[in-house]
């Protein structure tokens, strides 16, 4: 079975985007994944193919109507895939969602725009919402494009031998750790010393210590939960 | 002053990618922002192009070298621009970064490949790193798009005056409330009666009531920060 990301979008002409480059492309093109486009303007029974209106209650923006977001949707065959929804009010995706969905047959995209969708579509149609970093965007194309990227590159085949998809930020609730490579001294800076011991178990420590660092600095939220973790293991 | 947005990039083709659609595309062409890739590749001075060399201490994948990355970097005038580089290990990117930089004469974008970049050119050009949501991507490309197109939709004049930039999910700490649009009724399901009852101050009390209730069944750590605030302002 070929993992299938569809998506629902206004502008089709969006994809694949930089999901076009690559290993990802190449992947696609030797069918270990695929790519659908869904026009939702073509599900638009309504004069110069409006797909939205003016918000109930007031406000500004325009509000994506119900029945031609349900007419696009309902024309995709979900199979047991999920119906995900980018929006800002979602729930932000974590990598553990991502390793889910990149074990199953797939997921279908559905790409906001304008002030967003009529929450009676949402609930109808049970979408997931998901939301990708606290900024506002233009539209759910980009969006759409980084959770499925996120997924793809963990089906085997897609990244190849020499990329990990363990031993990296997230994984293990923390950020990771700094990476050094050729030259050995570049500008006056050196790569530091413990790297270049072949000592395993001392290398394996610093960048532990590396890792827990920085993920304290940089991502109290992550540390917290990382240490409540811990603390239950032990 | 264009706002411009500079992408040092192993890809230049994935750009302008999804921001080459809509509103955005037109404002680009009207000149209201320019967007310029840099190939890294071709600041290698190594056979074969190389850019990439094993880690420092052993381990999966590839690192950036600092001198390729660095010569890339230094053929980019930044003026007072930020040199931000896209990683999941990075500070995550806030709407209220995103209107700052909005704002100012655009961005620099270093997008990541590989396992990362050589921490000594991190450190040495003090790149900002910036992480968008917690999952893990092939590439920095999909983030700087993300980041470019936070930052655009608010130049004045990209998004015309039918749409909001200030209403909406983060710039009040709290998650936007639902929107509804025609039809009245649509598969059984009405538009709560409030959205038409023509008062103004019963639906901003209703909408306000909707944000605080989504926010915090989905994001306590928004929620936590707005009551703070709250609590300050009184």
């Amino acid at each position: 079975m070929t993992f299938t990301a569809t998506c629902l979008t206004l502008y089709p002409e969006a994809f694949p985007g930089a999901l076009g480059v690559s290993l990802l492309e190449t992947a696609r093109k030797n069918g270990i994944w695929a790519l659908e486009t869904v026009d939702i303007r073509s599900f638009s029974r309504h004069k110069h193919a409006s797909v939205d209106d003016t918000p109930a209650g007031g406000g500004p923006g325009m509000v994506l109507r119900p029945d031609v977001a349900a007419a696009a949707i309902d024309s995709v065959e979900l199979g047991s895939r999920p119906l995900i929804y980018m929006t800002p009010r979602g729930k932000p995706l974590t990598q553990a969602r991502v390793r889910e969905w990149a074990g199953g047959p797939g997921v279908v995209v559905f790409c906001g725009r304008f002030e967003g969708l009529d929450e009676r579509v949402i609930e109808a149609r049970q979408m997931e919402e998901v939301s990708i970093g606290d900024a506002v965007l233009a539209g759910g194309e980009i969006p759409a494009q980084y959770l499925i990227e996120a997924c793809v590159r963990l089906i085997p085949g897609v990244l190849g031998k020499l990329a990990s998809t363990e031993d990296e930020s997230f994984e293990g609730d923390c950020l990771e750790y700094p990476h050094y490579t050729r030259p050995r001294v570049w500008e006056g800076r050196d790569i530091p010393d413990v790297l270049l011991s072949g000592d395993h178990a001392k290398v394996e420590r610093w960048r532990r210590e590396k890792s827990e660092e920085i993920t304290q600095r940089r991502r109290p939220d992550l540390w917290s939960r990382y240490q409540r973790r811990d603390g239950e293991e032990r």
